[in-house]
Formats: C-alpha cells, structure tokens, sequence
C-alpha cells in the first residue's frame, strides 16, 4: 500500500508543468488540505533535475480553492547562484490561477549554528491522548495529535486566554520525515480564530511561508514525534495571522511556519 | 525638496512593466537597502488603477543583488476575488532576474478584532540617545533609532545572551506612514547574527515576507515613532531567520515580518 504522503508523489510531467491530482485522503472541509499542496509542490521542485540543495523555504499563496481533481503545477528555477537557488510555481486548474509560489533551496554551509528560541515544556506524547476529529476531515486521519496545550474547541467553545496550540504530531503509518512531509506538518494547526471566537468559523489559509532549518542529516535522525506549537498576533479586517514551529523530540528547531488567514465572524 | 520614501514612487510604467531606479539616499553597503525595494514594489502596485484593497502581505525573494541603476518590474494581479486580490512581481536588471515577488491585497471588512501579542515594554523615544550609523550606510540617514535593547555590535563584540532587538524607529525628516514606507521600515533591522557573532559578518536578506495587520485609518492616525522588535530562532548551515514587530506608540501591532538571512561566518 501507498503511504498517504507518498500518493502526493505521483505527478506526471511535461518539461516543467506537472500534473498532480488532490487525493481523497487528503480531503478537507472543503477540496484538499493545504499541507498536501505544500508536500506536493516541495516534491515536484525537489526532484527537479536541476534542483540545487535543500528547501530553505516555501510561500505559497492560495488565490482560490483548488477543487477535487487534477491540477498543473508551472514551475521554473528563475536564478542559481553558487549557495542558493530561487524559484517559482504557479497552480492552476481549469487554466485559471489558483495559487502562486516561491521556493528558496540552499546548499549546506558549514557556519556558526545555534538555536534562539526555546521549545515549549510540555508532557510526552507517552502521556497524552491522541485527539479526536470528525471523519470528514480525512487529511486529520493521517496523523496522531496529542495536544498539551489549546485543542480545538468543541459545542462548549474555548475558556478564552491564549491562542497557542502545543500538540506532539506522529504519522498515523509510521514513515521517515523528509521536507514535503514536514511542509505538510507545517499546515496541520487548526485556524487560531477558533480558539479565539470560541468556535469553529468559515476559515482560510491565504498565504503561507515555511522556513526550513534542519539540514537533510537532521531530518532523517527524526523519530516519529513532532512538536508542534502554534500563536496568532493578531485577528483584524477579517484576517489574522499565524506563527508556528516544529521541534524535534530532543529539542532541535526543524521548521518555522506563518501564515495569514482569511475569517469571517 | 522631495522625502525621501518619494524618491522610490518615482517609477515610469509602460502597462504593467515599471521601470524604477536605486536612489543614493537610500544605498547601502553594497547596492539598495532592500527596504527601499519593498517600499518601491508595493508602491507600484498600490497605485496600479486595478488595485483593489489594501496591503495585506508581501513576499520578496532576493535571487541576486541589485546594482546601482535602474530596473524594471513586472506586475500583475494573478487572481482578484470578493474580498481579495493575489499579485506577482518580477525585478529584473539587464535582462536577467533579481527578485520575485508575491503579494496580497485585501478588502476591510468588519469582524472580529483583537491584538494577541504584547508590545515590548521599553522607555520611551525621549528617554533613549538616537544610535550613530556609519554614513556608508545612506539608508540609514533616513531614519532616526533610539535602541532600547540589542543595539548593533560595536568593535568590541558583543556580550552575548538573545539576539532581541527593540528600538523606536522615526523617519528623518517627518512624513506621515504610508504602506510602503512601513514596508520600508520593516526592513530596518540589523541582521540578527551580528549579536550572534559578536560582530558584522557578511550577510544578506534572500527571502523576506510582511504581513500588514494595520488598517488605513490606523496608519493615517500613527505617530512620528513605531515601536520595532526583532529575534532570531536558529542560525544554521549560513540561514538564519528573523521574526519582527511594528507596534504603534500606543500598543496597536501593525506589521510582522519574517525574513530568512544569508550569512558567512
């Protein structure tokens, strides 16, 4: 059987448009999950013959919903430089757009190399209960979510305080990390406006922009449990934004992660 | 005399390729201060007749330097939608590529509204000295920074502990804030590894995205001084990130920025 992730591998290419399809696992409310987009844009750049290093970063904006089925993805390197190389894609279906993106790779330097920010202190996944979602979120099938901090509301809405999620993350089949799974890890926090509306509320990713820490040796050192912990600034005009990180169990920064969603409420 | 944020809206446009000029008073150590970039690109496309909303985020990937001289961006609405528009850009110099661009716009609408995060508390602008640059650095002219935390190394090196910046930003010479001369403003922080490093090493912006909560009756009412903090998660492999804050004098969070950094050392 298809590991879930890998499903979002099978693209079929003609020079540099590819033709992926949304998978039913990774079905959402409505059309796909934005985290599978993520992994399936990440594998079609990095398995680019000409793609240099290692992803260091990924916008994507989503201009409209992608619906059910095919999609072409447009992808260029548009400039390589001897540490870096930028490029750009464009999703569309029908022909019409609907999202663009960047993606930076870097090739590993041997520099200077500290961590700044400080994982959250929470329990181990080992005393956590793996959280419950509707089965109409298939995408949420995917993985086991052990929350410490801030779970979805439920019908009694949220306590108020903060905004902050800590949840530790594992695939429900157990598979190695790699930087399109970890992409889509990026996009598994629920939108902040829940907790702070105390309720579920039409929502939306409009953008996203990842920005990978961890080198390829890192990421293939991972064990099965990510720490995940996510915070809004602040919810205006009908947008609000998000910041989240993901952590190695031992306390290696491998991912950061914003990202600016659309609410009504 | 012209301020100087006026001299980057000085573009010419054929449709939708602009052609735009590096300005001496807003170099840098080599070439443009990247703020004035960005300043420059939501310029051209705020002021396009089919724009439509207001600055909601911009993303700009730093693929090459630019040199002194003129370059030409090419813009475009890719998708525009009831409560949103998502655009392109393209810089280039002599034909090839320097920077790509993405950015979103996006209707007012009335909903929720809360600030999640808490402002630095710092003294204020006419308790600290305003810091000296190094007059190579034009851009920095143009503005006046009272450090509260994390001023740039001096000769001396650092004395470890975070890499947090906090300084009160005002421009000059007094002009209202505008979106882009906060986009400009938003780049002004110094690159987090040199508290790391104890020191100025080599490096640059290579990709950069802002997220603007303020809306335009917020940013008509502000102040001559914006409260700026900055930090760092991880330096690694030459990459280091840089988490950023605009505050209001009054509390009000206007602008987030994320950027990832290049460095040697």
């Amino acid at each position: 059987m298809t590991h879930p992730i890998e499903t979002l591998y099978d693209v079929s290419r003609t020079h540099r448009t590819a033709t992926a399809s949304t998978r039913p696992e990774w079905g959402n409310m409505v059309g796909p999950f934005g985290g599978a987009t993520v992994a399936t844009i990440l594998n079609i750049i990095q398995t680019d013959p000409e793609a240099f290093g290692r992803p260091a970063s990924l916008t994507l904006n989503f201009a409209a919903p992608l619906a059910d089925g095919e999609y072409t993805v447009d992808y260029a390197p548009v400039r390589t430089n001897r540490t870096n190389q930028h490029w750009t894609a464009t999703i569309a279906q029908d022909g019409k757009v609907c999202a663009t993106g960047t993606a930076l790779f870097a090739v590993e330097r041997d520099t200077l190399s500290t961590i700044e920010a400080s994982p959250p202190q929470v329990p181990g996944p080992e005393d956590l209960q793996v959280a419950p979602f509707p089965p109409v979120l298939a995408w949420a099938g995917n993985y086991e979510m052990r929350f410490a901090d801030g779970i979805v509301p439920g019908p009694e809405g949220t306590t108020g305080g903060s905004t902050v999620s800590t949840y530790w993350l594992r695939q429900s089949i157990e598979r190695h990390w790699d930087y399109p799974s970890l992409g889509a890890a990026a996009d598994t926090f629920f939108p902040r406006v829940y907790i702070r509306a105390g309720a579920g509320v039409p929502a939306g990713t409009v953008t996203m922009t990842l920005y990978f820490h961890a080198s390829p040796d890192e990421i293939t050192a991972l064990g099965p449990d990510l720490l995940c912990t996510a915070e809004a600034s602040r919810f205006h005009n009908g947008l609000g934004d998000q910041t989240a990180r993901i952590w190695s169990a031992d306390g290696n920064l491998l991912v950061s992660s914003h990202q600016m969603i659309y609410f009504k409420g």
